[in-house]
């Protein structure tokens, strides 16, 4: 298949972004939210920082002070017997999660022509309470009337949830509250209502029984969700056997829905597909990819802060085609451009 | 602390109980909710049914086929070494359940004293569709008006989510859907509005990071729920340090809502402990049992199908004392007056 990823990718990398504070080195800007705003594409960057420098043989971990908003950085020593540092994300203890190496912000990008981004020089969104102690990732955004209501993870040490946001310039932000209990991510709340009801896909991450897969839920007014249903789940010997979650917000076609999901497999690949879904009823399946629609193969996908990832959180819908921005490995923003023909290839 | 356990413990066993089918055995009947409608008290009791006899070396499981709603035995081998048999109410695969050993329905009982009951020969409330295939279990009844609400879990090879239901009568119940997704449990919603809105305790359970603690949450229409708040967490050294969840319905007292909730330390052992929460805002916990209300202290909850468990679904407030009815060692009821003086005794 012809994936259109730009000639100009990566359009964003860490070096086009100025870190919250001196002491701190930006190591990821990636999964960004997507609007159009008037006659400017907006992204909302996930930006992942670090301390610039780590005293000893230590891991220097960022975690925010709830009580007072700043944030507070905790060493960690490499030869602590406790700790597992084979992911480059987490701090590993007995196979759970006791830091994350960075913590991530949400700062805004705009641009004329989608490809070249002006990079705002502070946080849109930085984390606020202890909630968001470890910070606020992958924003989704979804635009209803002349409102942008965005979704984000908010990860503590009370696991990862998911909060609601809306703007209406992306100047101001207002936070309205957690729309889903931990753990859960990915989600993405389609950009209409579907007989008189809001819909969103979520990603339930169930420890005693059950897999991370897709499901959605219905609201009467964004903030209270219900009618949550299983919609699909992971496919053994496929590209997406290891977890499944909401990539882009869903948009319309004349077939129906067309989400743009993503799946990693057993080795933690990253790949994102395509799942087709009722116009009239998004809870029912009418497509799916069996093969993926774009896998990490660029070099700037399958090497970075977490290699062999491509994963997108929004797209411009262009008729035929779609504009899909997308991060990959973990550390930097893409874009490609795919054509509806190609993607239903994949069914 | 002077318990008021009944002298008729346990009230009702597996042996009053008829099994859902000939081939069947009742192991439990345990965590009930509890419900006042005209002269009688309800009891809608989680039965839990194995197969009578098992060929060979064999662990027989009982699940639903979601497609025609009848129960399918399947077999395992004891001697099958990706298998572990230790806990005896699941079969686990690498720390994750495989299976339950048992599936449980809900059942009536009706009693005029409260302390002797009259079992209904039928299932109640039988598991019905896929997303209830490994059985439905601890009922909460919350009586809102003329109706009673039923929170239970739905258990299924998805994950264990949660279901509301509603009945006028106690004898047809409707399904009103799923309000929250896997991992999630332990849920009771509050017998009144406060400030216009209903509120519920819930349990969420998450993989990576964080514990089985409880949080609250609010709704318009009981259907779809948000503004998810952490409320209470577990104590180290403490006798609720392992997990902890909702327990009884919660009930007005003259000093806010008083929530008998469950908490269980690193070895297993359920007891029953108390939080007092704000009348008007009942995120804002006023005082926390510092030791256990109830331990398992009694025969029957030290030794049964799952030993050293007290777990109260529900209870009857009478004034300045309130009677707790409880699964004791997940194998049959109790039931115990408590004195508000003494549960404020453990703040």
């Amino acid at each position: 298949m012809r994936i259109g990823r730009m000639e100009q990718n990566p359009i964003i990398t860490t070096d086009h972004v100025k870190p919250s504070r001196p002491d701190f080195k930006v190591v990821g800007v990636f999964n960004a939210g997507v609007a159009a705003i008037h006659d400017e594409i907006i992204l909302l960057l996930r930006v992942a920082e670090m301390p610039v420098e780590t005293p000893g043989n230590n891991i220097a971990v960022p975690v925010l002070n709830g009580q007072d908003g700043t944030v507070v950085i905790r060493y960690l020593s490499k030869d602590d017997p406790r700790y597992n540092y084979e992911d480059s994300r987490v701090v590993k203890e007995q196979e759970r999660y006791a830091y994350l190496t960075s913590m991530s912000h949400l700062r805004v990008a705009r641009s004329k022509d989608g490809i070249r981004f002006e990079i705002d020089e502070q946080p849109s969104m930085f984390p606020m309470d202890g909630e968001e102690a470890w910070g606020i990732e992958d924003p989704r955004i979804t635009q209803l009337g002349n409102q942008y209501y965005i979704t984000y993870s908010a990860v503590s040490s009370k696991g990862v949830a998911v909060r609601l946001a809306v703007t209406e310039d992306f100047r101001r932000f207002e936070r309205l509250g957690l729309i889903l209990p931990p753990e859960n991510k990915d989600v993405a709340i389609f950009p209409a209502t579907i007989g008189g009801k809001y819909f969103m896909l979520h990603r339930p991450v169930p420890k005693s029984i059950g897999s991370p897969e897709m499901w959605i839920a219905e609201s009467p007014d964004l903030i209270h969700w219900g009618n949550h249903r299983f919609l699909i789940g992971l496919r053994d010997e496929s590209w997406d056997n290891g977890r499944i979650g909401g990539g882009a917000v869903p948009f319309l076609t004349d077939d129906g829905w067309l989400e743009l999901y993503h799946g990693a497999d057993m080795n933690d690949r990253y790949c994102m597909g395509a799942v087709l879904l009722d116009r009239e009823d998004p809870g029912k399946v009418l497509a799916r990819s069996r093969v993926p629609v774009l896998l990490p193969e660029a070099d700037y996908e399958r090497n970075g802060f977490f290699g062999g990832v491509v994963f997108s959180c929004g797209v411009l819908p262009m008729g035929q085609t779609v504009r899909m921005y997308y991060g990959a490995a973990d550390e930097v923003m893409a874009c490609a451009d795919l054509s509806l023909e190609e993607i239903y290839r994949t069914f």
